[in-house]
């Protein structure tokens, strides 16, 4: 199918280009824009609400501003789509999120109008703000323009980026893209803030609107007195909250109108004298009609037909997702425990709290993109003699380590954490694999760590944490769907610190923490078939150990590998610390430990992903082997003079 | 030395007691407790300053809150000795930050009366908020109070958890104790915004104030008009930032005042519809001449004389404090390099930055208590060419760890991480210990992590950390003052991944980390008494390991021992990785790793915290004497039917 007619567009490979159109013509190539981003995420999924709101911001920012000197970050990332086909991306942009292909976050290394990456919330204004001081301090020219959506403002780090402001002068312009919906709807009183924003001012004329934003860019107002009566004059109603923390507040504006949008930023352009932030209006999925009308404005979208809007979902049914599992295990559970209550940092969906929320309202907490405040909260929760679930996935979580560490470790409590998307996570890329939780949960005190490794485990895991009350508890489980095993109707309440055997064998012993306990199964077929009798362990606890079977095995099997879908300092870490502070190494001990390597993987699909990092079947019957071959007359060798 | 004359307090054991005073007593009553806190810490050293800037606000509030059913939760908690005085523990008071002692903060062991920990800031709010809402869920009584300072208000933390007021209802009272002085001056544009709000407004007398108030609480302001005619009136001026997160704002009023203060807060307790932000402006060090008069305000003092206000600060001279070398090795360092600026996230003075910022000013940046808004406005500055210094302490980079994984490491910006205050950290207990860097930041790729064994070293890694271009690199180093060595005038630049041996021997093998190098010698030098030849090495690095030094000792010794300051997951889990993934335990590896133990440890001297950590030389050599114990007989028993 051919693509869309755009013959503007065709004009245009880098913002150069886009300059010497005339202002009449934006229109027609915002909507020749528009065409192409829908065109492209229906070949390649991926997310298109967010995109398609951006279209006109995209083309006057680069038209009014000199990128890639003047600095552009795109908070999040995911709106890029159109900013990326206008930067020199264009002939690659059917690949966005495939192996290789373009990511769907801005990149560093992929072009030099991407300054600064992203894929995680707010911290736009934070590097834009990085970007205009070393400008300023070098006596360069160059601003740092962040643009930023009203679900990034909840967030605690934006807050600080703004208290910070003034470091750069008038080199710095945020643009807050509101368009009063993140990935799920807004909450909290920055939201309700905004809402009167927009719906107690008028958008003034264009005209009456620029000349009165001269004369503001060009005089701070201080006192109270001015204060007051720029009140009761109605102009700039409100935006009080970002003017005491430093900037120049303009707008609302139609963030879809370029003739309000290309006079604004031209004005603040030549006319700022210190940090402005202009409040766009915007709505998400805007010109593509099934997503304006769909509840997520297509937030994340597999492949669809352009016409229709009718997504590729594929066969469906199959094993649930693991998010779902939680949610709906939780929910049950709660029926019969008032006490359990389900935190999300902005992610209800995605975490499965839509589940929980759906069956006991009151008890489901949404605090925006918030996981500092959303840990502590559950925190004191848990003091108070709740039960309460901090659901964030692994990678977010890292938001709220200090919080995990001193409000909830250090005091003991029992606050109970899912976390989701634990592991590689395919094609959102190496900025939300969750890779990194076991090592950073694992080192503290009192902190009990699982990983399950199917859906029955998960569910058996969720009923675990909810009667442990003994202090804070954390379970790990992947992105995307179960295995198909049945989750039984009655729970299991997991000893603490205890795994599992599920296999037999007598030579190799393998020691799976998690969901690639499946591929340790098929390695352990494959090293039967050559005769190598093969134990698999479930070992479910990354901490307690499970100290006994770990001994165990390590020392009635010839070889013992640990598996684990995590960074370095993990499980395998662990295990190894127990068998030389044991004295089990002293007399030879042939282990190896398979985590993921070294390196932040690109975006691929995640078995793909898995077999690069050596995380499968073929990885682990490879390392037994290549363990076994290691044999003593090359050891000598190695250890030279050893006495 | 008798304590002051306190016939008041003296009835006073628990809040309870305090309720049956008149409040025409409780002048009187402050005053008593005052002179109370300042015999105590003249006694034990500690926080001064800030409790004596809230001694009214702690009567006030025990007076008319019905705590500890009211959940009272101190912001940071290093001003809550007035607090704990009345609250059951006067009889301890003079143990405070000793070995065994009462902390030096709020601990919930201690008392009912400390319903949430604290050290770190900024917390408290959230915390109030899950007391508020577990309660409001359970129909039980009982409010969540937070005293939180103006300083910990710029962290992005707390105005997430005033996003999210809302969830409490009437539940939740944040009470704003505003000296405009956290620790350091302050910084940023909400600073401005309090000290417009508390200029611009004259207070008013108490009885038009509280009629005043009673008709504000009970009747919520929505409209633009009447948001006008409030300014107008000048009424709560300009509390709209706060009130637009959803806030009732109330003041300012004088904090030191009974007479404002009783009749606010029972008002407050009364009438409130929503949650309330009372605005208290207070004196940090009031009614105690020599903290008034002293610029720090004798925010933490050593022990000292109560007439004169003078210090114990003992003899003088000696080695100099790591954060001053560091300090001052960065700021000689930037004389020829316009590209090294500095960042502190209210900390000039611990971390140093203020020698920096004497020297040079513009590029010295404090961004007030906002860790996660300091690591990512460095790696703008990074990306932008500038050669930026995070100086932050271990305990607090966790507030950032999520900007140290996805805006730094995946990005592989060359931001330099200074890192005090690693290990064991004294008086301030397992809340300010800097634990677990080592482990959450090895395991990232791209990460450099060194770690200083003296201040000589220190000096040498803040030159390489200069000179090193091509990633993040971090260096930690401990609280306190060096060994005494001498810093050359001309730094060297290390060699990435490459450590040193400091001590030849053929027998034992000590593989040091950091400053624990000093004991590992002494250890060393008793062990070669004993008749085992020792070699110590310091190995600079965590991250990347010198592979080729670590396999020689290991390969060379009869024994290999590692020690570092810092949790499991470390230095020690890396050389056991490398050493199974090389196949050296295979044929038998005496290794141990030295840790800090599984516990948060308690305060007391660092000496004694780390003995009992088993860090010292005695803990080496008992490591090294039991390891070469462990003879192959035991082995063989414990390995049992190995094949």
């Amino acid at each position: 199918m051919p693509g869309p007619n755009t013959p503007l567009l065709d004009k245009i490979s880098v913002p150069a280009d886009l300059r010497k159109l005339k202002p009449e013509q934006l229109r027609q190539f915002a909507d020749e824009l528009r065409a192409e981003v829908i065109d492209t995420v229906s070949v390649t999924g991926g997310h298109l609400g967010a995109g398609l709101g951006v279209v006109e911001l995209t083309a006057a920012i680069h038209y009014v501003f000199n990128t890639p000197e003047d600095r552009l970050i795109w908070d999040v990332g995911h709106q890029c789509y159109p900013h990326k086909i206008i930067t020199g991306r264009r002939d690659r942009i059917r690949t966005l999120r495939q192996g290789g292909g373009l990511s769907g976050f801005t990149k560093r290394s992929e072009s030099e109008y991407d300054p600064f990456g992203a894929a995680h919330s707010s911290t736009s204004i934070s590097a834009a703000l990085g970007f205009a001081v070393a400008n300023k301090l070098a006596d360069k020219p160059g601003r740092g323009i962040a643009v930023i959506g009203d679900g990034a403002m909840s967030a605690g780090m934006a807050y600080e980026a703004m208290n910070n402001a003034q470091a750069a002068g008038n080199r710095l312009v945020v643009i807050l893209n509101d368009n009063d919906m993140s990935i799920a709807p807004p909450v909290g009183g920055l939201s309700g803030y905004l809402a009167r924003l927009v719906s107690s001012s008028e958008y003034l004329g264009i005209r009456k609107f620029a000349s009165k934003l001269t004369a503001k860019l060009s005089r701070r107002l201080h006192g109270a007195t001015e204060k007051a009566e720029e009140y009761a004059r109605g102009m700039a109603m409100g935006g009080t909250l970002f003017e005491e923390l430093g900037f120049y507040y303009v707008g609302p504006i139609d963030g879809h109108d370029m003739d309000q949008l290309i006079p604004v930023l031209e004005n603040v352009r030549d006319n700022a004298e210190g940090p402005v932030l202009i409040h766009c209006v915007t709505q998400k999925g805007k010109g593509y009609g099934p997503a304006e009308a769909a509840a997520d404005k297509y937030h994340g979208v597999a492949k669809f037909d352009v016409v229709s809007g009718k997504q590729d979902k594929g066969p469906g049914g199959g094993p649930p997702a693991y998010q779902n599992v939680f949610g709906e295990t939780l929910a049950k559970l709660a029926d019969n425990d008032p006490r359990i209550c389900a935190i999300t940092a902005a992610m209800p969906s995605g975490t499965g709290v839509d589940k929980f929320a759906q069956a006991h309202p009151d008890r489901a907490f949404d605090v925006g993109i918030a996981e500092q405040h959303g840990v502590t909260f559950a925190a004191g929760l848990a003091a108070q003699g709740m039960r309460p679930f901090a659901a964030i996935y692994s990678t977010f979580l890292q938001r709220a380590y200090d919080q995990v560490v001193h409000d909830v470790a250090i005091q003991n409590l029992p606050v109970r954490f899912a976390i989701d998307r634990a592991g590689l996570v395919g094609a959102d890329g190496s900025t939300h694999a969750g890779s990194f939780d076991i090592t950073y949960l694992a080192t503290l005190p009192n902190m009990v760590v699982m990983a399950a490794s199917d859906e029955a485990e998960l569910a058996h895991m969720t009923y675990t944490a909810v009667e442990y009350d003994e202090g804070p508890i954390a379970f790990r489980y992947p992105r995307g769907t179960g295995t198909g095993v049945e989750i039984p109707e009655k729970l299991e309440k997991l000893e603490i610190g205890k795994g599992r055997i599920v296999r037999e064998g007598s030579k190799v012993a393998i020691l799976s923490l998690g969901a690639r306990l499946g591929e340790a199964r098929k390695a352990a077929d494959r090293l039967d078939a050559k005769g190598l009798s093969t134990t698999v362990a479930d070992l479910r606890f990354a901490k307690p150990l499970d100290e006994d079977l770990i001994r165990k095995l390590l020392t009635t099997h010839e070889v013992a590998v640990t598996v684990e879908e995590a960074a370095v300092g993990g499980l395998g870490a662990h295990v190894l610390t127990l068998a030389s502070d044991t004295g089990l190494t002293d007399a030879g001990l042939k282990i190896r430990t398979m985590r993921l390597p070294d390196v932040f993987q690109d975006q691929d699909k995640p078995d793909l992903q898995y077999a690069e990092a050596g995380l499968d079947a073929d990885g682990i019957v490879d390392t037994v082997l290549k363990a076994l071959r290691h044999n003593s007359a090359s050891i000598e060798e190695e250890t030279g003079a050893r006495a």
